[in-house]
């Protein structure tokens, strides 16, 4: 049951977050480094504190921390004293990388109230004035858990995201997700700002620039972003960002050695390798018509021992949760898989 | 004087300009190499001819190619012939390279009366059906000319695109527009493939697809159009994508280099390279408030000696052409230069 949600943090995410659950009747108690979000923050039925344990006396269900990645360690050394208190709430967070904040998470001795979550939502913008409850819609929340995760406090995360915020969920462990988030996210973001940092350095870039159109625009929007805060995410998922990036810098030395060559049948072969990915995106758009809550569903069992791994495979065939019917019948959305 | 212009090929792009330059009111007469679309194209107004005889009786002053270049040279052998009759009119085309199709032209004998043309127009569509007057709404032309490149000429290919289909130019050499091509559209079709088939490759990819959000979306984009058309593209500037493939993936593993090093200093260097493209983009929408019209605008004087240079020169500083008052008096619309 998740009556009452502390957000900590009403920047972009948080702030969205926030506004977000008031606006479908969830009690909202939030905490702000600075204080200026404040006044629009209450017009909008959002209940604003001055101290950390204020927000935890109002006794939240869940706390989410929305703070920067780099303030998390100092916000969980302020968080941990509080909580002896109030053991019975459960923290998640929405960082972009989960198997640092997780040993962020356990270094503050927290470990045990921890479930880590990460919705893949977001835009180039930043900061409370740019919070808009409709950045969730219809977004998708990976939720981290390990072998030790509490079932109950899984529970109370999935039903903030699902009930709370009207999302879909999938579950995996630290690692899959942030392999998987340097796949389609960390990996791509530097290859976006690859791409404007060998145009700036194009003899003629006020041509090339004139000449830019579609493809130009969408491949390079995420490097216009932030680049401190497009820096900080790469850096902090380095390990996995790095293997990709070598693995990409070999496809496209491999195409020019094609090229180079003429060999047509490899040119081809390359053209035809992400046909999966061309056939997937295919199927989807044909069975949901473009709208996720036309896919079609089914429940599935969670067993109480080795919950974490059926849950992550019913994600590896491409299902995602949307609802429970008891604590132990997930109600899952059938996607498409490759 | 552009009153008639003669367009070879309804598909996508020639078949959207064919429709475009009728609504503005031109005379279209229109030869396709099938007649599928002529009951519709009729309906809109334009001209269709059985022959490409027929279609040079109407006596175009204009003839756009918009065939796919791997039937330009036998259309050029086709059109040879039929244009010793008709030694007024001008060719053009809308490949999207320009030194391979100068080569051809040349060979079939017709380099003199020939201008290049590219539109930087185009969507993941193809086809008559998917013609759209839209298309070209705010396109911008790169215009290519040699030394030997007949000025009346250039001024009736420039009157096509400024006052028939409403559009700006860029007047560039072909080397020029083949490199900047393939480094805002060719060499990024590539990268968005690469990024496409790493994912199709990746074992948890239905975790790695689900998590997918707007990054992903945008930079995989045109790695869903069709493949044999994209891979045609890079083949026939196949010189130039191999040069910046290789530097693509030199900066990708120099990264990765960097972040296996830890080296700070070098990670803020790359995420700082690309700031005059994130100022350009600033200063651009901040100039035009979004509208390309809103521009400034002045006159610049054509030489009758070196006018090739003097337009290229002025492509360079970022402007572009959006008319004439006199054959010797362009009008050009100011670009923030990078």
């Amino acid at each position: 049951m998740v009556n009452t949600v502390g957000i900590i943090g009403l920047g972009l995410i948080g702030g969205s977050l926030a506004r977000r659950l008031a606006e479908r009747g969830i009690r909202v108690v939030a905490w702000n480094h600075r204080p200026h979000p404040y006044a629009q923050a209450e017009a909008d039925g959002i209940f604003c504190k001055s101290t950390l344990a204020e927000l935890m006396d109002a006794e939240p269900d869940v706390v989410v921390l929305c703070n920067p990645l780099k303030a998390m360690p100092a916000m969980l050394d302020s968080l941990a004293p509080l909580m002896v208190e109030h053991p019975r709430t459960t923290i998640t967070d929405v960082g972009s990388v989960k198997g640092m904040v997780r040993e962020q998470v356990e270094a503050a001795g927290l470990g045990e109230c921890y479930v880590g979550a990460h919705p893949m939502a977001g835009n180039e913008l930043s900061g409370w004035q740019a919070a808009d409850p409709h950045l969730y819609d219809d977004a998708l929340w990976a939720v981290t858990v390990d072998s030790a995760t509490n079932y109950q406090r899984f529970l109370d995360v999935a039903a903030l995201i699902t009930k709370g915020v009207g999302n879909r969920l999938i579950v995996l462990d630290d690692e899959t997700h942030d392999k998987a988030a340097a796949m389609i996210s960390h990996m791509p973001h530097v290859v976006s700002t690859a791409l404007i940092n060998e145009l700036s350095a194009y003899p003629d870039r006020n041509i090339a620039a004139a000449l830019a159109a579609g493809c130009w625009r969408d491949m390079t929007r995420v490097a216009l972003t932030d680049p401190n805060r497009t820096r900080a995410m790469v850096e902090e998922d380095a390990l996995n960002v790095e293997a990709l990036l070598r693995r990409m810098a070999k496809r496209l030395t491999d195409m020019a050695d094609q090229l180079h060559d003429g060999d047509e049948t490899d040119v081809i072969r390359f053209f035809a390798e992400g046909n999966p990915f061309r056939q997937y995106k295919s199927a989807l758009t044909h069975a949901s018509d473009g709208a996720a809550e036309s896919l079609p569903e089914r429940e599935l069992t969670v067993p109480e021992s080795g919950w974490q791994q059926t849950l992550l495979f019913s994600a590896r065939r491409g299902e995602a949760i949307i609802g429970f019917v008891n604590p132990r019948q997930a109600i899952i959305q059938l996607r498409p898989a490759m």
